[in-house]
């Protein structure tokens, strides 16, 4: 008989795990927040097979001090200031372990109905919480789903847009001729990646020029590549807006773009993958005018909500066009439920089939904080994210290379006297990232190499970005001083 | 300031739901394995927006037992003998969890190098116990990686055999030209979806003729249609052999198959996605056979192998190969270890930019039960089936329709006098379901309902497959006498 862990080693283990994560949390700040392993690290500690008979818990927790831990980078640590945070939070971890031992699976209404309709509840929560136009509420013709990610988002909506574009025949026949796709010079590389996966081929991409101060789309170069694309004999498929770059956070003009997009038959999918979040503050909301244009629309709350990866909020405008793209129903998937037409069945939304009930983890979250400690929680990023620009701009080594909206500011070590302002930039931030202390990341904003220092890890405070400028600025020191 | 949960309410509440979810296992038994819920009752449990100010703990923990629990399909309960099991187990869950809590996005290895390489490993550890040809292992030119689903494998090895069938051509080009992709006529429809997202069109998908008593591919239908799609001009790029298919796990002839994919040059992808983790045992390894020519090949551990849901386990013969075809970088991913190539970056192995530390669970998993564990637990699903089986045949008015050499089992009320062997079936089938004891789903075999009790959910025991077998030998002589 296989031996389950039962109930009662259960409870213990179970104990221990949460007291585990626990400590882990608070000790967050004593250690080194890089992992300071070489690559073959993590591996050489491990055996090269599995254990032939079943081990002890406590033996498999040490191990996980011992063998694991050197070699996590910690994303939850206050000075992880690097790409964008991926945020999680007690309520977050502990419905994400109901899901866990629920173990539903939910492709199909009926192979879970509360996994389905919590989800399309939750997403209709977010869409009040984000004020999103009333089409994308599943009480009208469109409605959410979570996606385990923005790049899969911005697959889908390719797909569902090249549904469209060929009349319904790409479903049957495929790819056929030249299908183009938009978006700035600044989009996400998932958006090439999904051209790429969807058989329109990465060089069927166009970027559009950006406006050189803020960096976002330049509407008028958009009317004009779309005319010469048609005029060359390709089928403009999709045009990509982002709502916060992950360069610099750079927003594009939606209102300007969506009018294109409507007057061409275009699909516009909007991108905040990151930035989305922040219009749960009325503040912030101008970010996402003219999204009323947008046929899908996604964010992540695995960024910036508080949610533990995987959790991408994905809403379309049309749902039946979209199942429509997505669905292949064998026989061993039919049931009454699905044909009565009054379920949802969310395999028909995304690629993979099975799905896991990410809702609960967010209907934890929403609960918890309420929307209330949400806004709070994306204004103290905002605020302690414009106090640092302050003090990078207030220091004549410096620049500030682009707008910070967010909670992500972009800068460098300026050109000047003997100082490559790029090679200065890079020996910074290989010198701040070698302290331990902190940890950021590097872009290019007009061929510059800059800094980014993103805000959102939960444990951030501002005592904690405080501390980051003044390791970069002793650092700059040490640099500029050769 | 936002009101995090603290470290104490932490412990407490995850103690609480630790003791919630041991509850709920216990209490499996006792509950009706399906929702009795109507469409629209979870969501009319629900207020129609989140709360402006957070909750307690206590409450949100109440709600999930009164407003989500009467919704829940018990995929973990002993009677779910419905699609394929979705397996979860003490060891994973706990793995989960501490997955959740670390919260790292292991989308390169610099951004988590345990993330990566407990999951190279791990699937070292896998290739190992199923005893998979060397060329798939992270020491030859292979390796392994988790994707979410078989579904997404199945895409992935689209994407890369495009890749090849194109000579390079696709990445920027997209599909140009008619690519044919083969499967038998069982091949899951994941198959013709991955088809479709690629943009080779799903009615370039070629289902291959199966032999009528086996219903496994007949490798000499799957010759003539590649010679006969590449005398009408078409490129055959994939060929998706299958390990245990989805309505019988009928099991294709892979060296006869793999045979012809070299002879002309085709991907072949094997897509195991139930019944590899049978080959844990040696005794069951014989359905493996001819692996040696797979390009790629996946199954699914969140289906039969005790860890929960996402978990595929997805191998290629020639890494390389991969993420040629995937790779997309963009300046902020540029780092020293990706550019000394001395480590592997996952996100270039999968549709996904983001990734989570699924490799814990697995880690979990295969130290708690061992080696020998996962070969009782298979071997206790085979036996169960089996035992089933027995009865079904020993029962007059029954008939099983397809070989069982795994855990499911197919079978049907016969045709006879006055009696419609499919509308008796089908009757069956949905009076055995009302019941709330146990759960089976249906299919078609060679075009006649049938029945499929799988056996896997992991409290599943002899007992109640024997009270499964009274109940539908009860429901028999009912939905017969009229
Ligand atoms: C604007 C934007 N889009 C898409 C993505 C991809 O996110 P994911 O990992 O959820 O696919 C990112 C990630 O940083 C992003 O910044
Ligand atoms: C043979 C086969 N392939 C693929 C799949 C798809 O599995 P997933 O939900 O992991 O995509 C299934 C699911 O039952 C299957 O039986």
């Amino acid at each position: 008989m296989t031996t389950h862990m039962d109930a009662e080693e259960f409870r213990r283990n179970g104990h221990a795990v949460i007291d585990w994560i626990a400590d882990y949390w608070a000790s967050l700040e004593r250690r080194p927040v890089l992992s300071l392993d070489q690559p073959g690290a993590v591996a050489g500690r491990l055996p090269s097979a599995a254990p032939e008979r079943g081990e002890d818990f406590d033996r498999i927790l040490a191990d996980l001090d011992a063998v694991v831990m050197p070699g996590v980078t910690h994303w939850q640590h206050p000075g992880f200031f690097g790409y964008f945070p991926a945020n999680v939070s007690g309520p977050s971890v502990l419905g994400d372990l109901v899901s866990s031992g629920l173990g539903v699976q939910g492709m199909l209404w009926a192979t879970g109905p509360a996994c389905t309709e919590v989800e399309t509840v939750m997403l209709d929560w977010l869409a009040d919480l984000l004020d999103l136009p009333a089409r994308f509420r599943s009480s009208g013709t469109g409605g959410g789903v979570i996606q385990d990610s923005a790049s899969s988002a911005t697959l889908v909506a390719t797909l569902a847009a090249l549904h469209r574009a060929s009349k319904g025949r790409w479903r049957g026949d495929g790819v056929e001729g030249r299908y183009t796709v938009y978006t700035s010079t600044q989009g996400h590389s998932s958006i090439e990646k999904a051209a790429r996966i969807a058989g329109i081929g990465d060089g069927n991409v166009r970027p559009v020029e950006v406006d050189d101060r803020t960096l976002a789309m330049d509407p008028a170069a958009l009317r004009s590549m779309l005319e010469a694309d048609i005029a060359a004999g390709a089928r403009p498929a999709l045009v990509v807006a982002t709502i916060g770059t992950t360069s610099t956070t750079a927003v594009d003009p939606i209102p300007a773009i969506g009018a294109i997009c409507r007057e061409y038959g275009v699909w516009l999918h909007v991108d905040a993958a990151y930035a989305g979040a922040s219009a749960v503050c009325p503040e912030l909301r101008w970010t996402h005018a003219g999204l009323e244009y947008a046929d899908s629309y996604c964010f992540d709350p695995h960024k910036w909500l508080l949610t533990g990866f995987d959790c991408d909020a994905f809403w379309v405008a049309d749902r039946a066009e979209l199942v429509e793209a997505l669905t292949v129903l064998p026989e061993y998937l039919r049931n009454a439920a699905s044909e009565s037409g009054a379920v949802l069945d969310y395999r028909d939304w995304q690629v993979p089939l099975g799905r896991r009930f990410r809702a609960l983890k967010l209907w934890f979250v929403l609960r918890w904080y309420g929307a209330e400690g949400l806004r709070e929680h994306i204004r103290g990023g905002v605020e302690m994210a414009a106090g640092f620009a302050g003090r990078v701009r207030a220091d004549d080594r410096f620049e500030v290379v682009a707008p910070h909206p967010f909670s992500l500011v972009c800068f460098r070590l300026r050109d000047a006297d003997g100082v490559d302002g790029d090679a200065a930039s890079a020996a910074l931030l290989a010198r701040v990232n070698a302290g331990g202390r902190i940890y950021l990341t590097h872009t290019r904003v007009r061929g510059a190499y800059a800094l980014r220092l993103a805000v959102g890890a939960p444990q951030t405070r501002a005592s904690h970005v405080e501390e980051a400028w003044r390791l970069i600025s002793a650092e700059a020191t040490a640099v500029l001083a050769g």
